[in-house]
């Protein structure tokens, strides 16, 4: 149950097979920092060349295909004062013929301001004038070394994780990934500030992090996505193009994750996912898209006495 | 302004230009029935052949192509206590291989009660129990008659609105309608008393309704998708298949609302949907699938001071 | 037997139940004419609103839901000497970035010459010259009624056919249409004298025609989508969004055929399409997007040997 | 211009920046062999984990990012008389509902003989008889290191090439990929004797194959997808999910090279693709689906007139 503290001096746009950074036990916990999309650091100076740069891997010991790693984000807190967004939706989330409505994209400044919660539109020429949102700090890109030695861009998603920029992925959240090689090599990066669901625009706020983050083994337990659960829902995820497909995949594995610790077959599990699943739209940016199956955690008291029984 | 009072003695499984049942004016409310998806009224009796069967069509005096129809679902109440929901996931919303794990599925009852506000899973043999859940009565299909005399079936969706099984087409939105046809030929029906996103077995809570609604006409008004509105959010509709088409119709529509109403630029409108827009998964199940674009409205008032500027 | 000469005076936009033009017998044939896609007849001129218009619909006596109507294209023969393409590919066809690299497409004529059998660019300002290449004429859009009382804009294309945009559709080959509705009301339109795979600009050379088609019914014999044969190979086609979708119909509907014709259960009827199936593109520009499943003749008739066994 | 002969020892399943097991000078030649999909080698035995094993890499002297590798097919023997397919369609290919009615699969033989040049099923307990179809040998997977430090599992496909199971990759056909990496590193392996289109059934008939290419180095040449030439087409390759964005990645391709290489500009091209254009189906079973744009080389002289002055 120790906690390290890590600074990272180098960072990888691929997340494969990497040599690890430290060593974990299950139960530990490391402080670290990430850099942003662009590969700038906590003085917004450009440390690394861009494309969601990933701190680590983390080899969590013990950990071996078949298994479980669950990955607690304690606490995903920008730390610096000022972060960036793409200032046009992508054609790719637009109709075909509109793409010739939409102008070049730049890089738009956002004053961060953690303490205050909130950030600030910094760009003076828009119809915004100085837009002041919530703050809702997520990771944009995490996960696990995957399966056949394969080493995946950091620009998209998979199995693994990956580039999910998916906003549900904050503080308080607890992530259950697939170990596909020893040591699980568990890889964090990309925080944004807040995001937009879809991160149409191709970025949230995207800035440099600290984080820390607690990690866990369970032995044995052989999943096929990344699963998660926060205080009001259980969830899994589904990364793939198109969205049907994403869906299929999240769908797919709630159904698994039912039947496995909740004792549900496919008809008990059909009626209660069919009238009360919800479902979160992650990216709609990335080569790969990100859906997100949710089903109250509320509904469970039930099922777990059918489990316990 | 008049309160018409209307029962059906016949319906429609496709959504064109029938002969309509009532005349309304701008501002007139009319207070109706539905049968559910099955044909079945608020005896249980089938009356009528299944399919979503639609009352009307209303015709809106004064509507003509390149209007905007806006209707007020005043009320949707279920007007029986018996639903019917299907027992297994579709298999398009599965991965492919794993359609050979499910079983044909079946209809279950539901008692609907209003009084509590609850539906109660009256099938005996799964692990569900008397599973209880909120009730949140909705209209699964609705919508005005297609341009270019088409009559199109209610088991899909597209510009005209039609079965998009949006469980946030609940009492008290607005939702607005481009018109194609003089009178524009309002048509309601579909009635669940919830639903979870997607209609991931092919059915909400199915049910018979009594349903309210009021209708407005904006003269002049060309719009593409339909629209909406609640209390917390403005919204577009994006009905096509794969999703990611139906994204890229609803964000272009709340890129078109936005330039329009509000005037925002496209880089001003997306720097603002890029990091507060949310998406909702209407239907997955229905030939064209459904996705909702939302803006939260608290971020208008700013804009709405440029609108009247 | 008959041959019968019909000289329209009305078109449709919608393939739909609408008055008939003319009863035929099974066998009989029809000698026609179609207007070109915007609705401009043998002399050019423009005589109905643009869109597909359908010459017809064509009652076959006798013909009811869940039979099969045989149509054989006996000539295709464009009518006049000057064809339009559009000028830029479509935008849903290129990546979406590339869509600001295309300008605004116009119409270009070619000149149509149907004794040497080809058509001639007459644009002056291409880097083309006077390109030349052979005429291949064919129907772009054709069907009969949809189900449900439907009524389907020749935009789009579905189980009864429409606007499919298929270059195989020429001279001497026969289609099988499911029937829907009595007298199953067969409409025919949309001429190119040849198009290249996908439609991809969005027309072929769009021109009118004179059109002979021989009709037959098939009674008792219930099929889903369109089927077909040269006398090279049989085919079948789907028509959806993605074009995933479009290959699934229609090498489900190949599979179906295989069984209920030639004797092949699943297990044969794979190894045989797995390796000798073909698949040629429709249209990837329309709504509904085509695909066809094609399987040699030469493998049949071993196994017609078994179907007559 | 050197032929070298090598036999290799291991093979990889994901195509990366492994350690070369050759180097090559533009115009050098390579005799080796493939193992099949299964890793079953010229004798039939398992040497090495199934998974479309690859050959090589093969390091081209001199290619650096910004290059473009052409690799020219000049053999592909099945070098063993036994080759193996999958017996039941793909769960993907079929609609999602028919996957009920699909078997289990299992492995079916087919002896190969290369002198007669033909493929006969040795299965008997079919409706196919002593089937026999011709061999048409063709690489199924094969590409240069990825982008990006990557390493892509031999299961897909992507702008490095990959598993794109197109039958139109034969003997006698040039293909042009990016160079990402220094050396290029070409992977060669994954055989068919034959295959229909699409893959459906997830095999060709698997087959061990000894193989010659010659490969050629364009300096300076970029190019953003697979690219290639037979006696009769030029083509270009689109590999992704669904089919819409493959159709997308090959037409834009095609484009760019008669605008680089044709001196075509968007009208001129698109006038002659619209109606002149051919596409091909690769694969529709891996995790990325492929599909080829090609225009027939017969376009080309007057364009190439063009390109010379």
């Amino acid at each position: 149950m120790a906690i390290h503290h890590f600074q990272p001096t180098h960072y990888y746009t691929a997340i494969g097979s990497h040599p690890p950074v430290l060593h974990l036990a299950s139960g530990d916990s490391v402080v670290t920092t990430t850099v942003d999309a662009f590969g700038k650091d906590a003085t917004d100076q450009e440390v690394t060349p861009r494309g969601n740069p990933q701190t680590g891997p983390f080899y969590i010991d013990g950990a071996e295909p078949g298994d479980t790693l669950v990955v607690v984000l304690d606490r995903v807190s920008p730390n610096r004062p000022i972060g960036y967004t793409r200032s046009v939706v992508a054609p790719n989330v637009v109709d075909p013929a509109y793409v010739r409505e939409l102008p070049v994209p730049g890089l738009v400044e956002w004053r961060v301001d953690s303490k205050s919660g909130t950030a600030t539109l910094l760009k003076e020429d828009t119809k915004l004038g100085t837009l002041t949102i919530p703050l809702a700090p997520m990771l944009g890109c995490f996960g696990v070394a995957p399966s056949k030695n394969q080493a995946i861009s950091t620009e998209t998603s998979a199995e693994h994780g990956g580039n999910m920029d998916y906003r549900g992925f904050i503080a308080g959240v607890t992530i259950y990934f697939p170990v596909f090689v020893p040591g699980a090599l568990l890889h964090v990066g990309d925080g944004h500030a807040t995001q937009g669901d879809g991160e149409i625009v191709g970025t949230g706020i995207e800035i440099s992090m600290e984080v820390q983050f607690t990690v866990r083994l369970i032995k044995g337990k052989r999943i096929r996505w990344p699963r998660g659960e926060n205080n009001k829902y259980i969830f899994t995820v589904g990364n793939a193009r198109p969205l049907d497909q994403a869906v299929q995949h999240a769908t797919t594995e709630m159904l698994r994750w039912l039947s496995e610790d909740y004792g549900l077959d496919t008809i008990s599990a059909s009626i209660l996912l069919g009238q009360c699943v919800e479902y979160d739209l992650g990216n709609v940016f990335d080569p790969a898209y990100t859906m997100v199956c949710k089903l109250p955690k509320v509904l469970l008291p039930a099922l777990q006495t059918i489990r316990a029984s």
